[in-house]
């Protein structure tokens, strides 16, 4: 199997062995009689360096015909060579061509976005590329573990849906036989039927807004976690996520650390992100906002500038909760005062919380208490205008044991951008869905 | 946080100690002087007991409030008792009511399978559903683990999708802005742009088709996971699916044997799933089929009763390899012989591989080795009726650096099916998606 096969990223477990590289060529030269060959296998670049003596008659031969991306098979002898990136060499002995590639449309150079973008399917061998999504699939791993570590159930909730989590405006539909399906925006209101059957569950998978915006922080598709846990309050929920995010910044560092260098990430960053983050109220947040120049009126939701100036204010991440009822979700617990009693549906204030990211890489973490009592929650469906009879099975969780509960949800791909340092979201997924693009 | 939080399954740890046990009423009962109180936290059951003396003279007054699914708060002494489900039982010493639940639907008694469907946010509260659940929740963890410990890169391919894999007759699609979108029904073809740019990837996400098809083994949303190894042949891919479903057996067997219980399961046969696991041809097939008494046409597909059939004749799972190129996909390369060289989309059959479990549970894995010369999948795919232009990108993999590679798709809810041995995909998933089921 391939396991016991060998890859770039393995070499220093092979020093002075005979290997078998299979990849493809990402870049030659020679200098005199000597040939530089550097390979790329999908694990990691490794130079290989053709002497004569050493390596084949034909494998000199071989090398004039390779082109960019050409796929080979090199055979040679890895040794440690500290000026290579990685610290490895191979001395080719020989070298067998699968195929010569066509010319090659990206060369090493710059090339314009939306050009890359058309070419993603290959785009995605750059170095930069490379990187980022080594580093999105690591991201991915630890979240599991996070969760799987700390016994939650992982709960697949349906990507197919009757009706929304908040609304129909920015949902992509689809017929369903004789029926209409929206595509889903976010598991949430599932993870809760999961919390009350298994305590702690985490719902991990693709979520849809059909948003006509075009900014760097927006996909039209994009990945969420969503844990959700029974027995837990704001408190517990604010805790868990600097946990998990904690948890996610250590594994990048510890397992991704050439990646990042290839991305040129500000490590010390990255190292600084250690609980306790910061918590602080959306009052006590207005008052920063005004204090640094760009003061927002109370009941407004926060703007890009005003997530950077929050960003700046901390420079690590900061929990803003106790938002106005007004701009959250009908689902959101509620409170009339900022560290008083919760209340049920009659309060200014949503016990939400959101984890701001600095560098204005924005909204990390958007979570919160949900409201448990099945009265105020028929109340707060009514006046969001929503249809009791479709949310008949969300109310039943009020009726049938309810309890405190709490969770949020998380955005990979933001997540991605900030580890990464990468600008633009689009860099953090394989395949990215935004407005005009569908394809390839 | 929730780490430091005592749960049921952690019993154990706690052996003589005080524990507060947060949760659900799942049955009571009362012996003359004696109460009994199963006790439901979502990661199992524990039997409450109330003894005189031992325990608040409120706390006889809250038990006879209590209804089925109540949620209480419970302070108890835990202590060994080898009669009890668990081996363990808590001496009540308090209880706090959170909530009187309303009269619950589901009984412990039999209900009818549209009833529980239709209470499917409740239902999954039952043993049954609660045991097949926690069963995906550790198939879903080992997936991952199996490729993430083998260095694959996890690679997700989009949901929302410019054309089909494999046609669009029964594809689900929204409108995409100006465009149509269509739901995947196969992450692959963007796996084999991940194993050109990784080496080795694995996609896993929900997947789709809009069949109208009503057996125990569809259902419209599925999730798959879908590994693609650049450098790999037919035979490579067969042991990595070997020991792929090896490894989720073992993984369900070491951390899932009391859900297995719960659910009956014989685990002997669940042992016995060890490689190698039978290879055989489709011609050989064929003749095993005829011997059993249901003959089939060479050229035509599988139908449940051929699988079944030779699932029977192994009694463990058997890989069926060389089908007739007609009945596979436009990707697959193809061969004259059965044994002999892979040759280049002029072949009798395609080099593909399925995994047929026993018992009736189907087709469990299905793949194989794909075409690499960028011309011959030009003409395969004119043969199919497809658009090239749909496809450019799909043939850029073999015009740069093009490689053998292999990979396939293993259904999850038919996996957790044949693991748990639930007769009915709909019990294998949260909330199932069939024709007619789109709620709750």
């Amino acid at each position: 199997m391939t396991k016991d096969r060998f890859y770039i990223e393995d070499a220093g477990k092979h020093d002075g062995q005979i290997v078998t590289v299979r990849g493809w060529v990402y870049n030659k030269r020679s200098s005199g009689k000597i040939k530089f060959l550097i390979l790329r296998d999908g694990t990691g670049l490794l130079q290989g360096v053709l002497f004569k003596g050493e390596c084949t008659e034909e494998a000199f031969g071989e090398f004039e015909k390779l082109t960019q991306e050409s796929s080979i098979e090199v055979i040679g002898k890895l040794r440690k060579e500290p000026r290579s990136p990685g610290g490895f060499e191979l001395g080719v002995q020989s070298i067998k061509i699968v195929q010569v590639a066509d010319p090659y449309p990206i060369s090493l150079k710059e090339h314009g976005v939306e050009f890359l973008m058309e070419k993603r399917h290959l785009w995605l061998r750059s170095q930069r590329q490379w990187a980022a999504l080594r580093v999105r699939s690591e991201i991915m791993r630890s979240i599991q573990e996070f969760f799987d570590d700390r016994g939650f159930v992982r709960f697949d909730a349906p990507i197919l849906t009757p009706s929304s989590c908040e609304g129909t405006s920015t949902l992509f539909s689809t017929p369903y036989f004789d029926e209409k399906a929206f595509l889903t925006q976010s598991g949430q209101l599932y993870g809760e039927v999961g919390a009350m059957a298994f305590g702690k569950v985490y719902v991990f998978g693709p979520t849809f807004r059909a948003e006509k915006s075009k900014t760097r922080k927006h996909l039209t598709e994009f990945w969420m976690v969503e844990p959700e846990v029974a027995f837990a309050d704001l408190e517990d929920n604010m805790l868990m996520g600097e946990q998990f995010i904690e948890h996610i910044v250590q594994s990048v560092l510890s397992r991704k650390a050439p990646e990042l260098k290839i991305l040129e990430r500000d490590l010390t960053e990255l190292e600084n992100i250690k609980g306790p983050f910061p918590r602080i109220s959306y009052d006590e947040a207005l008052k920063i906002l005004e204090k640094r120049g760009i003061a927002l009126p109370w009941g407004e939701d926060f703007g890009a500038p005003h997530e950077t100036a929050l960003g700046e204010e901390f420079g690590k991440p900061v929990f803003v909760h106790h938002m106005p009822s007004d701009i959250k979700a009908f689902y959101f617990k509620q409170s009339d005062t900022v560290g008083g009693p919760a209340v049920s549906g009659t309060g200014k204030y949503a016990l939400g919380c959101d984890l701001i990211a600095p560098k204005g890489y924005g909204e990390i973490i958007g979570g919160g208490q949900r409201e448990e009592s099945a009265e105020v929650l028929q109340r707060r469906i009514a006046e969001h205008g929503l249809s009791e009879a479709d949310y008949s099975w969300y109310l039943d969780l009020r009726r049938f044991g309810s309890v405190p509960h709490s969770g949020f949800g998380l955005g990979v791909e933001r997540t991605v951008a900030w580890m990464t340092g990468v600008e633009h979201v689009r860099e953090t997924i394989p395949f990215p869905r935004m407005l005009n693009t569908l394809r390839p």
